[in-house]
């Protein structure tokens, strides 16, 4: 069960309006890398973990913490969107061009659709949706996603964070950032620890190891032209999981047979030899 | 530009036809963690990244490789899909309850709309979108959806095998499963040697540390009531960056101010105290 | 069966072309609460509905109207779009800065794609889908629904009103915003008449009040801290079903157990104690 | 700012698994009507609440009280899914009809997917998505979509209790239906208050009714060939809003003009009579 | 505008109830090729006409019969679910398999979210949306678009045929063969008068034709492995559209230089080498 | 198995950036008849035909050579983006009309996810999906589909043509408009040669003419008041496929019986007369 202060977790006050900025900032609200994607995963990973304790514990505050990012920039974007112009359009597009860019740069679901206020979309209006997270309940799978998703999210605030000048709205982003960089090292410490615990190694998930076949659990196949893959050090030496050897398989050669598909199923109506002459036959059978 | 050989990557041949496995198989065509992301992913990660060199090249070996997989899967449903049934549904669920188990199960829009073959969607059904990539030329936040991407992966690629006896599906999925394992290795790999290249820190992106508030990127707040986590490493110490601190803010107090809106645009017609009155006044005009 | 007769049920034509407003438009069309989400909300309603007589030939004849809706609004769409600029963009953007924010704003598939007319999608582009429609068979919940499809559909189409002062837009939504108020008193008189029928109650559906836990039927959790929530009508008295009293509970206590997942299935992989030296023992195997 | 606790509102313990309700319930955590949409329409309805007080109080309990009851029902599924088969699907399907039926009938994702969890998904696997909510600014539009909400989930629940015979599943649905009695109370007391407060009329918005044509905002249109409609509370006397008379049009006529779009763009290659010709030159050209 | 009259186009009877069946008949109303993609797309491409006469009151003719297909196939639906099981779940399945079965096989939302009615969704329950149909503007390929349409319509109508021996549905299935048999000549009709009125030629847009690299106007490149490819009609002779010749390219060139990014901006940051011994710095400032 | 060279199929160099037509172009790529569709289209054709030799040799050739497409309309559209606007919005919307132009234009996701790179989406930034193509088994209604998918994309490229004046952009466009007029032509004679070989003929699928009610099979039912529908070539006449002759139903009578619903099932609550007291009575009960 949840409680709620309406207090912000940090202040979300911008020195101005700016309607481009907010159509902008939906990104770190509804798009595949922001606040409601982490809030949702950590969420369902919190519920999906299949050991009490510390690992859930530490999921559940941090799922905790970001449903109120998502309230901090919701609040960022409806005070972002004061006073943007709602008023006759074409006049003023016609008068005054910056009001024109600014009308045709708009999040027109912004004002039509919630009057002034964010919607739960990114930046192109498309609507966040569940697809965006994962929470499989193996631990180190899951938070490799959330490195993942830590750094992303950090990657578009930080651009976000040079398109504005807007001090009340860079110091809101400087705290977003800090917790990006906070959350991105304690996953990076959890999955250390899960491998201190002994729960997990470092391929996902830590089984069926001597059911795949090892011979091409370390190879790279060259499949394209570019000359220096193999000067990395994924082409020789230990792998990072300590049970394989790395190399370049430089001439690869398809190893399967032809990639046929099965005999038709004649219900179904595939286009076949056996259908010869059945069309003349129908249409002779019709006139 | 693209070459193709009608061979397949690795065999893909089942014992014998499972139409309720090919729904389930649909999972790793077109799931969000399924080949067609990574294909995609590392196509446009491939194309998207600005420096020549060995990282780019090892890009799209890897991405070329797995348009081939996507290839292997779903000449495998096909095959799977062979002799399912496409006949009159009632009479047959009265009759046999395991035909009718297997109508039930079965995709109906590989019958449907493939003719017997995979769709290009996951296994309820749902298609593959563009959203599930992300190719965002920071190669550190990529390569960490990588990683994710190929855990998720052999994870889905190991509760298959699981689900199935046939020898032939399991012969392909220990391929893949091994594949898997190459490229997490690989991506595992790839992370270390851009650290090591200098090019990139473990924190996406390398960039704006001194601007973020640092108070706040080494802190985890404690807002959820299990106790256990501060118990981990993530607790206290250095961070994984080697820039901060942990530490677990215990009684976390909300930093920001009241989370209102502003005051609303009479255009837009939000509640407000300002509309007292008008409707009575709006009535009286009417009659 | 329908038929059709090429005139609009309300005239449909601009004083003069405008492309940045033919773009917002799309919302009434394929938004969410857009004229094809009544369209197909009440033909789905009529067809389910499971009584024959004055509310299912009520639905039937609204339904018909608003596919005319539709098609007023794409006419529109089209003449609005008269010679918006299909030529050079880029020497245009430099010479003209409001010819530039045109093209800057205007929806770039309404010309790419549809050549000049409108798409089935919103004001973002998303488009319209099947999940924006209800049709349960309960007539009273669906009328509750249908009330807020035509509330928020004013609401939108008012604002839209203040964005233009083309006088030709302008008198054809006077009479689209006429037929939402006319549908809000309409689906609101319904809903009187199903409970004078007998038909409904006020709570949806009218089941299982003896079953549900009516301890629970009448109180509102105290689960944020604004203090006046307590002080509006919902806080005391009866409720408008008539069958309890409302109550605020102000210190709200959980009553159920933790929140705890059951134990893993290993063939699932999730991360548990169970694991504990697999690892070790799988490398060690492989080595 | 949020926090949690890990007790569970409610209890929510089964009597035993049930993969193939864990499947249904989904509807209830991911769909259109599911407690996802009225946490998030609550939450963006309270941030975006142009006036401080009872109203948005209200809202932010509720809103916050929701979360949970995503808590519930995802431990739920979790639960329900303990044991449901991982193994090999064809062996099995053919000794027992019933594991085939129910192998056939779950959710394939949340095995693959989430481990034996629930998925952000309705009962067919279609992700939740943001379109799903509202909340634009305007207190009466928004609480008629949240009667509507709560009268489509209390129905949906009520079915669902109907499919089982759990007793620790049924428990806990009737505390669920409890509460969406009470909300579907306190949103109906709502809006009485609004409009005794003087805020809102019966009509949303409460604007325009001078500009809108008022000989249509009272009259039913007559398309469809149902004899019955005009013999509803709808027909005729006074509209609820107090501002019209219903009245029946029993032989509509359009009132505008041809749907005829505007004259093609050359750039855009409408067909046209314009072109008449030019093929015949193209290929005179070319050859 | 529009009328309706409540009689169906054609009788939409089963002989008895079959809720798998009704599962499957989705496809043909809310799948991509299904009745309501047809619908949408001739009445957006008849209300997008830019020609009066013959081709625009054409497609309307259709557009509006469509609509009346949608309504047949709800209909069936509703119908096909009557008596479907609605009860407790789990009993029923353990005690008979064929039940269990049906339970598992069926749309769980035709029960939950319409109450024994159809969805505005395809077989495996995804939403239909706008971006299935296409109007162009440029009817010779809208109406290619047209044929395709019926083309796979009929298919799965064929394919559905063939899934039922309920002599009510397939009744009703004989007249939607006809109907698709019947829209697939009138389009092939209409795509040769388009041509003889020299209104369009064979290939879409008939335009550009001396703006566009003739050379490879005709040539096919031959990228994959198999060798049958050169032995078909398009490997030699003159093209349909009777300006080219067409050749088969047996050993294709790429023509292009290397797929190369531009150099990256240092606020988006990109991985580079411009970035190298940056991090090092930032370690060393903040330690 | 695919192979990959990094050298582009043609060049694609555009002369200078130009940020809008950078959104323009995502169509290409993503938009429902971009080259992600036809690749996947072709792609998932070509493994799915059930026929070696010919047909199936040239859709892998063709599928092919379209990754290479989807290829060259990302790299032009990093290298539009070079230089694009990526610093402080609000004072260079004030300063410069046609910056805030372009800033209001651009796709905010090509900056902020994408840094500066192409998206997997269409011009409004929604995401590719699998449901765009069609691989059923049936080459003719899927070579229909071909040609459709052609002639859109060569018709939306071609009105992409005239929106720059960029001479490195148009010598590319001006080979993509070359290869849609091969491919349609191709696919044009594959429909010829289909027919030739005796495999299918004009209807799809070439099957259950026998079946259909023939009397429904060349009517075009008149039900829009358009008056020259009569007067084209499908109005009379033996219709394509050779087996009926066309005829227009001026005055088409309804076949079948109302579309009524069967009655409700009392556990599904739909609003029926069979409910008429039950409230009254659940009221008395509880109070």
């Amino acid at each position: 069960m949840f409680l709620h202060t309406s207090k912000l977790q940090f202040e979300a006050k911008p020195d101005r309006p700016d309607a481009l900025y907010a159509r902008k900032l939906q990104e770190l609200i509804g798009g595949t890398w922001g606040e409601m994607t982490v809030t949702m995963q950590y969420l369902f990973q919190g519920w999906n973990c299949r050991m009490e304790g510390k690992y859930k514990d530490l999921i559940m505050d941090v799922a905790t913490e970001e449903i109120g990012h998502v309230e901090m920039l919701s609040t960022m974007v409806a005070r972002l969107l004061e006073g943007a112009p709602a008023d006759t359009t074409a006049s003023m597009v016609d008068k005054d061009p910056v009001v024109a860019a600014i009308i045709g740069g708009m999040d027109p679901q912004q004002a039509i659709v919630s009057g002034g206020g964010p919607t739960l979309a990114d930046s192109n209006g498309v609507p966040w949706n569940g697809r965006y997270i994962v929470a499989s309940g193996n631990l180190m799978a899951d938070f490799r996603a959330n490195v993942a998703a830590e750094a992303q999210g950090r990657l578009q605030t930080a651009r976000l964070y040079n398109m504005t000048d807007d001090q009340g709205v860079r110091d809101m982003l400087r705290f977003n950032l800090a917790r990006d960089t906070a959350h991105q090292n304690m996953w990076l410490a959890a999955i250390e620890e899960l491998q201190e615990d002994g729960l997990e190694g470092p391929i996902s998930p830590s089984a069926l190891f001597d059911e795949e076949h090892s011979e091409h659990a370390g190879t790279i196949w060259h499949t394209s032209d570019g000359t220096e893959g193999p000067k990395g050090r994924w082409a020789s030496g230990p792998t990072p999981d300590g049970m394989h050897e790395f190399s370049y398989l430089m001439e690869p050669v398809a190893l399967g047979d032809k990639a046929s598909a099965p005999k038709p199923d004649p219900l179904l109506y595939a286009t076949s030899p056996a259908n010869l002459g059945l069309i003349e036959k129908a249409i002779r059978k019709l006139t």
